[in-house]
């Protein structure tokens, strides 16, 4: 290995190895208020759960009004992304009749949520946790999940 | 705020409490005993089951008869309707292969059920619980827990 | 078989059937009605269930007030009682560490319930349920599921 | 009723009702972040939660490098404290061989936890939900649940 190859990947060590290190209660609750102003903004009253790259939960927020059942869905959605590693709504379709993935939904004890809303959160190319909404429309769930994922930069930055 | 607009909150305010407290076990037994009655009448030996705004039972009846099955599923049509506010024959539609919440039934620990028969209970439009109805075919199920909706306001007055 | 024990045994097969079939939806909520007018003179806000003779509910009423807890531990007092066809009063003392059944409340998928408010119920000799109580001190489950199995027969005859 | 009487028993209603509906996920959060603060201040690492008056969460923050299986134990604590109306930490001493509810914990679906640090939370003498703590030694989450509930009063004030 040459010197230029080897400082590369070292480099690219180091990167993953700061960010998989980077999700923390302080991310989460950061990223979890700004979801929940564009969900109020929105008039929806949802619940926001954010988990670590294994899938465990970090925090989970309940807004006033939220729907009794949408904890479990939240919590799902983040379990759901982080375990397929792609967003929930990618796998509404292939868990679909039809689909390739038909029938998924009856694995992992429950914990599959195939509607959108779930999205894998990536700092630097790294999946580092995952982000699940519910509340609103599947469509509103599905459009704060993507806004969590895409704003998550910022917050990084400005944290 | 004029005095007008502040006599009118304060009566919504005054309205919404007391209406959340209203769901207690007389309430809920003499609602199911109506529905009851109605069953026996349609020849339906139905489990129902009235559940309070956090979708914690209140009080189950299982008619002489009835399936045994029946009493989770009354229990899970009182808790669904709660858990997403609406008759569990509307989220029958959105649960369908195709719908928009295709999925959700296997969330919530095998709590949801999605088809017809249960019902949020309203009253001075605050949900103040539900109500749930298994025992008969889904049609009859669904049109049974519809009149126990209907008829609470009638069973307030009279209590 | 001589006429005259033959006459017995169908006497007592007529008498077995009877009693086996006269847990009811009626007999049951008549039943709790009573325990409910004596936890509430007693200040006790309790849960009470009856199941039938099979362990399986019939009817469960929670008094306003009760705790959200006693809900399950009422219908496991219900199931223990018939499962074992003892008080669960009696159960405790054979459960607890050292006794011939210790370890028993580990068994029957978490509905074993060791300390007192369950009792079987007879009827001509016949066990045809149980009722649970849940929500005073033990003491006070204790006497209100006595009570209940007590009055059984004066509430039979009255009905 | 006097005037006077009838004034007062109006004032006492209109208090229970401001109390319990003042859960929600600003009060909870604004709690846990003190609570969060002293664990940091005593070396622990916790998962908190809060739940409302039905027992249902409102808020989890699992602190960083919290055991995952604190997790379960938090939310279990905050439901055992709403479920009995009482801290976990005196739930103990009732669960324990010999003592009046030895075998509680076998209840409820796996959700009783019989060790400190869950307490029921009180406004104006009415229980409005409750906070777990997990991640300690017991002595230690028995005394951040305390501290949770003591510091309520001034966290409401300051909100």
């Amino acid at each position: 290995m040459e010197e230029k190859d080897l400082e590369r990947a070292v480099r690219d060590v180091l990167r993953r190895m700061r960010a998989s290190s980077m999700m923390n209660l302080k991310l989460a609750t950061a990223l979890m208020e700004r979801v929940e102003a564009e969900a109020a903004r929105m008039g929806v009253n949802a619940v926001i759960a954010v988990s670590d790259a294994a899938g465990r939960p970090v925090a989970v927020h309940c807004m006033d009004g939220a729907y009794i059942g949408s904890y479990d869905v939240a919590l799902g959605k983040t379990y759901t992304s982080v375990a397929f590693q792609m967003p929930t709504a990618r796998l509404a379709e292939l868990a679909a009749p039809g689909g390739s993935l038909y029938g998924i939904q009856n694995t992992n004890e429950g914990k599959i949520v195939i509607f959108g809303g779930g999205e894998p959160l990536y700092a630097d190319g790294v999946m580092i946790g995952a982000i699940g909404v519910s509340g609103g429309t599947a469509e509103q769930d599905t459009k704060l999940g993507a806004y969590g994922k895409n704003i998550l930069k910022e917050v990084i930055a400005w944290k």
